[in-house]
């Protein structure tokens, strides 16, 4: 996605953003010096935004962005934040966009206590806020983040994955996060019980396809600028949804020596052989085609509302998720 | 504290915590296989449960253990166990309560994980059973127990703790989560908002008292035998009440030269020379003077209650806390 596709989604909420921003700054405010500055150095970093973004959008579409609407997309920023400092622990990353990682400069130990902290403090801002439906909504979001990981890492270090676990770990890990920042913005704004549904599955959607194209981008995606080389899924044992496509369908004599060359720890011109693998049998392409059904979906769930500029820019996010290059 | 004292202050709620027991096994079960592989390791090392024996002993002396109370007490305990998997990765530690730490066993990535899914699941059940009051207060403790901790390590880098500094970190890391556990259970049992508050006061300042014990113990407890080794607190720069005291009240001359041995980082023969510092400044009987302070202040939360087991239990947990010798 490109800064400037990036802008035009963002115009119809231009200034909720920019309220967002100054009210997201301050909600990190903490009394010990140190905590001020690593969220200090968060904050510099500035990420996309995506979750607030839709927060945001999903508010706007459903009737108008509220105070409620503000909190959630502080909220789910913060418990965002919280994940990706732990995930650098979790994966030892020493880069994060660019910048080195919280755990890189402070170590695990502040890191770890940083993601408490900033989870802890979105939540206490739902219970002052009494938005106790944003309660129930994160906290099975978040039990069902770790749950995902987890099974993820489990099936990776059997390698037995099937393509119904793949869809269930990137939607626990992924998709339901997106699912709850529609979820969120919806109930910010209404009281309509099929307008909260249908957005929560748009987010569920765009999710799943999101992790989708990401996993597809790992195998033939151009190398990133800051991000991980190609093929690194493959180097820590993850088997995508391309590569389980062409792993059923091809003759089991390749199927077998690939999953073996996994196995062994694939690198360099190992893991190219079993990215041509996964291109000659088609798994790119049928990764392809299920990304964009599920993105298809999402629009289907946005059918029933009626056109604004905020729905054009739930519907070019879509386009942008299943065509985007990195 | 022994084994048989813990026993006689469990009595008047054995019954209960029985339950409690059934419940807290229950409330773990996920549909992941490694979660449940690692949570039945955890099931299996049995620690003290002093945070549930808190909540039920508050909620019985306030009126009666209620289902909201177990629901508390799962709350409670499902907290300090996430705390207590991060604490492990955040401090490197290979043993907990003399058994392989979780981080030994599946590494960091899954310690890190699990403990967000437990802290998540926790408060998903407080959500489900609509605990609002509980999201509240814990919520608060969470993010009150890492500024603490972070707090610690700040100060710990620079060595510049004051009295004050030290007792709002023990009272952020350690207190707040006792005095949660009271509350809770208070809360669970009645609506009287002196008796909530008393309780409250009474985990406060028992959590204290705990915790300035474990910081006496550190410098002159026997070496305990699954436990850090003497002096663990001063070999990781950490200055506490007795040091801070004998450091204020000693010849400035020997005073800097135990802040200079700290500072290079102490070890064998300098560890002991510094707690022979402490002891010869009467730092120890200082902190055992605060301690006991801390634990008449309790004693005194409980005074309004009438006489019941449940009353007497809590009054010897405040004994065992300010005498224990490991």
């Amino acid at each position: 996605m490109t800064n400037s596709d990036l802008s035009k989604i963002k115009a119809p909420i231009n200034e909720e953003l920019q309220n967002f921003n100054r009210l997201y700054k301050d909600s990190m405010k903490s009394s010990v010096t140190l905590v001020d500055l690593v969220t200090g150095y968060i904050l510099k970093q500035k990420g996309k935004k995506i979750r607030p973004l839709l927060v945001l959008l999903s508010a706007k579409l459903c009737g108008g962005v509220t105070e409620r609407s503000y909190r959630g997309a502080i909220l789910v920023e913060l418990l965002h934040t919280a994940t990706l400092v732990h995930d650098d622990v979790v994966d030892d990353a020493k880069k994060r966009r660019g910048f080195p990682s919280i755990n890189a400069i402070w170590k695990n130990k502040i890191a770890v206590l940083l993601g408490d902290y900033l989870l802890a403090k979105g939540l206490m801002l739902s219970v002052e806020g009494t938005d106790f439906d944003f309660l129930g909504i994160v906290t099975g979001t978040v039990k069902r983040m770790s749950e995902g990981e987890l099974l993820q890492i489990s099936k990776t270090r059997k390698l037995n994955l099937d393509e119904e676990t793949y869809f269930r770990i990137i939607s626990d890990k992924t998709a339901s996060l997106l699912a709850t920042c529609c979820e969120i913005g919806a109930h910010s704004a209404t009281e309509n019980e099929e307008k909260r549904q249908m957005m929560k599955e748009y987010g569920e959607n765009l999710g799943m396809a999101f992790q989708i194209r990401d996993d597809i981008l790992d195998l033939v995606g151009k190398t990133k600028i800051f991000g991980k080389d190609q093929g690194g899924d493959i180097k820590e044992k993850k088997v995508t949804l391309p590569l389980l496509y062409a792993i059923k369908n091809s003759p089991e004599k390749e199927s077998a020596e690939v999953i073996k060359a996994i196995k062994k720890g694939a690198d360099g011109e190992s893991v190219k052989k079993i990215i041509e693998f996964a291109v000659k049998y088609k798994g790119i392409e049928h990764a392809e085609q299920v990304a964009m059904e599920y993105a298809l979906k999402a629009e289907k769930s946005l059918e029933k509302f009626e056109d604004s500029p905020e729905k054009e820019s739930l519907m070019s996010l879509l386009h942008f998720v299943v065509e985007r290059n990195k």
